[in-house]
């Protein structure tokens, strides 16, 4: 079996990379171990950045998201109990953010890939990178499941646990990490939003997050103990911390009701350096994970997508390697800006144990300022719509 | 001996305060240690804020500071092998900052108090504050080189190292620090700036500062070692060093010349809070102290007097004892923005050895952000100018 473009994941990278790759006439098959009603289902980010929704909706995907999705043009950042909306009309006009489920965007593009007649294989078991190091002549391929597929090139989009990166030669790829001292606890609940748009909030108890997936469910995430398990968070007791740190601002009261889904996620930064290796080209969490507060991850992946599969149809249609030559260099500029904002931004929220009062009084004397000055939160709201 | 309000410290901060009240016809003597021809000589800060200066000229005694004094109109950071200057005219139009040296704004202030027959006594011994639990009722006093000066107020301008935050009572103060892993090595030298502005450099060998106190003399600071000495540091390996920094972008040569001073200053934070007790007032470094990066503790100083001139001018006009009272508040929203403005410029341009390779790419993505977005460019020209 023989493919242009072997693809290693159907997650929002790998499927959008195939669909991308379609409509520029470049062959591909997406390979991936868990089933597609698990992949349809898996609850994951859910703020489109404005570059994102651009894109889906360019590459004819995004119909259902500009019916379905809610925009926002602002959020609150709430602390020592007021609440502080940044404007983005305001402040970065003609750029927002859409609230529109990841599952929902995998959704979009499985149909718009099986419509097309798209190679997209789900439960495929025991996937295998080989030939990276072969170069051109003979090419890499894939087993997976007793098969084989040859391609001209691979595309890495199987996320941080995936085979992509660990196929790579040691000593090949620089790594850079941070572990958070806590994680979120997030939650899934079937109750209408307490608020039009979304609320950061930074207490004495730690952060919380008030989000939303549609004008029926609300999505919820907690600051919790690095070591903290689904088990210690019975439903009233996330009502309960949910209310204490949410509901500090007067005449703020927040809506309950079903919960749905919990979880915990593991605060951590990541990034592997090149992206690529002979011909294997990583995208999305492949490459690089960041924490949640930001809400970069998805993102990063759809930008990683747009500059790889420019530089696929250069060489398929061209011959040229130039712009695969530098795909590594032209993502990392955007991923360690998003490192660098996520890093901002759960620092501005997270209460650290290890901080003395000297740091606590900083960080409120930040938040003070980003709630003051212009200028500061627009350095919020650009990052946070994301940065051309 | 009776005065309204008793001074000690014949800094900035003690000397603008005697001025200022005395074009409100009030009272004061202040009580200085050191003599005059060490407070005059004594190479501090040397770059004021818009509002220091507009303080400085609308108090009349700004003149030889507008002739002598070098408007500058932006600064540069350098960093990976490029400067990049941030353009304070474009950024925050109308206003700037002036390099003047701090001793010769104490020169100014003292011929200013002279010549008005303001009593400003050198030399004095075994300064003490009494009487401040006693209120209104009896006054408190001071006594020095066994004389005793009744006063209505006492102003605490005497540094971080004075007789005043100490006479407070324990437990009245809460206090607030950071130590940072490394000081500043502070170089004064005969020769003329290799440039015209400010140039903050981040290089792996750490930070360095090319400043200036005149067209003839330049002002220079070196990250180095916490424990550093200034017998481990020789001309020669001074001018190396600084060359190995600065001269980290093609073209630029560094000037040398006779190094006429040099000292180490330890990097360091502090707040106590309140800034008040009983009717003693702190002003300054006595109640803050930065980090110099941001160059900002002689104009938070001048903020803290302007503050304090208009509370005491209350008082003696009007009996009111209100902005008395809030005086500690309303100077420090603007102490902890000027603390973490300090913080941040401190830790976006020095080396940290305890950073790994993550946090140092951090820093790295956060200056190229710095010098690549207009509004976070701003964000550090404000803070730098000083915020209103």
């Amino acid at each position: 079996m023989r493919t242009q473009v072997g693809i290693i994941g159907a997650g929002p990278a790998g499927l959008l990379l195939s669909h991308l790759l379609h409509l520029r006439g470049i062959s591909s098959v997406v390979l991936e171990k868990r089933s597609r009603d698990y992949v349809e289902r898996r609850v994951r980010a859910g703020v489109l950045e404005q570059g994102t929704v651009d894109t889906l909706v360019e590459a004819g995907v995004g119909e259902r998201m500009r019916r379905e999705g809610l925009p926002h043009h602002g959020i609150e950042l709430r602390y020592g109990g007021a609440g502080h909306r940044i404007p983005f009309e305001k402040l970065v006009p003609g750029r927002s953010i859409t609230v529109y489920g990841q599952q929902e965007v995998v959704k979009d593009l499985i149909a718009a890939r099986l419509a097309a007649g798209g190679d997209v294989r789900f439960e495929v078991e025991d996937v295998a990178v080989h030939g990276l190091e072969s170069g051109l002549e003979s090419g890499p391929y894939l087993t997976f499941g007793g098969e084989r597929l040859d391609c001209d090139v691979i595309a890495g989009c199987d996320g941080f646990h995936g085979v992509s990166r660990p196929s790579i030669p040691e000593g090949v790829l620089s790594v850079f990490e941070r572990e958070y001292p806590f994680a979120w606890l997030g939650i899934l609940a079937k109750v209408a939003p307490s608020s039009e748009e979304l609320i950061y909030t930074r207490t004495e108890r730690g952060f919380a997050l008030h989000s939303m997936r549609s004008p029926t469910v609300s999505r919820f995430y907690l600051q919790v103990p690095a070591d903290a398990r689904v088990e210690e968070w019975p439903d009233e007791r996330i009502w309960a911390e949910l209310k204490a740190r949410l509901e500090s601002v007067p005449g703020f009261t927040l809506a309950t009701g079903e919960i749905i889904e919990k979880g915990v996620t593991p605060m951590r930064a990541f990034v592997a350096e090149p992206m690529q290796y002979g011909r294997l080209y990583l995208a999305g969490d492949a490459a690089h994970i960041v924490p949640p507060t930001g809400a970069k991850g998805l993102n990063l992946a759809v930008a990683d997508v747009r500059v790889l599969t420019e530089a696929l149809a250069a060489f398929f249609e061209r011959g040229s390697t130039e712009l695969l030559e530098g795909y590594s260099e032209a993502c990392l500029k955007r991923v360690w800006r998003a490192q660098h904002f996520s890093w901002w931004m759960t620092t501005l929220l997270h209460t650290f144990e290890d901080d003395d009062p000297y740091a606590r009084r900083l960080q409120l004397s930040y938040l003070d300022y980003v709630t003051s000055s212009e200028a500061a939160a627009t350095t919020l709201a650009e990052n946070y719509v994301g940065l051309p």
